[in-house]
């Protein structure tokens, strides 16, 4: 399928998922022209505040492929990613992001994420979210478990 | 309990995690000192790059109280969380962030998330993921369902 046909089908699904009760949102993951795995937002429906489109399509393709790693895989989203769903992406390892609507007609449509975008940007101690570091001499025993593991899966 | 024993709980999760094949990273929601769920990193185990110990944690604490809701909630995560797991909390509504490990504890360790914070902070075109604009006039189709959809439900 053309890149054309791939994003139109992120956006039927979008548009679709509305009608079933969910957010306006849709992605396609592909892989070489081939859909791997649709997603789209079930937030309200699933009770489920990380299921948007893109998530859902990345956790979905990694069950379809049996990989966590998406190298190769392209993403295809009806909507520019927000920073859950940018953040799942690197993590994913997607080779490209193609989007449709920007973020400011999300904005537009009462789905702002400008908030976050702004509030990553700053250093923590500035940001409106509190944040409290606690017992970090303590946590370090799970880093020190990691480098004792002989079977430890890097990633 | 204090909130020094819910971090407690976390690390303890990350650490009992290794043991069983997962990453070294907990997390705690808790609602007025009480647990309401308990997540951990398991990328590799399940084959998805989305469950990080933050996000596990959000979806469990989620599924319990049967709300994308969690204000009046706060999380304990043993480790400084990557942008997506803060996406996430933003999303998720959680009153208040305490964390063990920093950021650069986890880079030591070899979990860097530094490439992701820093490109989030570009301006699209600046980045190193490439990104494309595609359809967006025929993307606005799934703002205009939304719009047009009388039993949506807002977030």
């Amino acid at each position: 399928m053309s890149n054309e046909e791939l994003m139109r089908v992120a956006i039927e699904a979008a548009v679709e998922n509305v009608k079933n009760g969910g957010g306006p949102f849709g992605a396609v993951i592909a892989k070489k022209g081939e859909i791997v795995s649709v997603g789209v937002n079930r937030v309200t429906a699933n009770n489920d505040p990380t299921a948007h489109a893109e998530v859902s399509a990345i956790r979905a393709a990694c069950a379809e492929l049996g990989t966590f790693d998406l190298s190769g895989c392209e993403i295809f989203t009806s909507c520019e990613p927000c920073p859950m769903c940018l953040g799942a992406i690197y993590w994913a390892h997607l080779d490209k992001i193609y989007y449709g609507c920007s973020k400011k007609d999300a904005a537009d449509a009462g789905f702002d994420d400008s908030m976050i975008y702004d509030e990553l940007a700053l250093p923590m101690e500035g940001r409106m979210k509190p944040v409290e570091k606690l017992l970090s001499d303590e946590a370090m025993s799970s880093f020190d478990a990691w480098r004792e593991a002989e079977d430890r899966v890097e990633y």
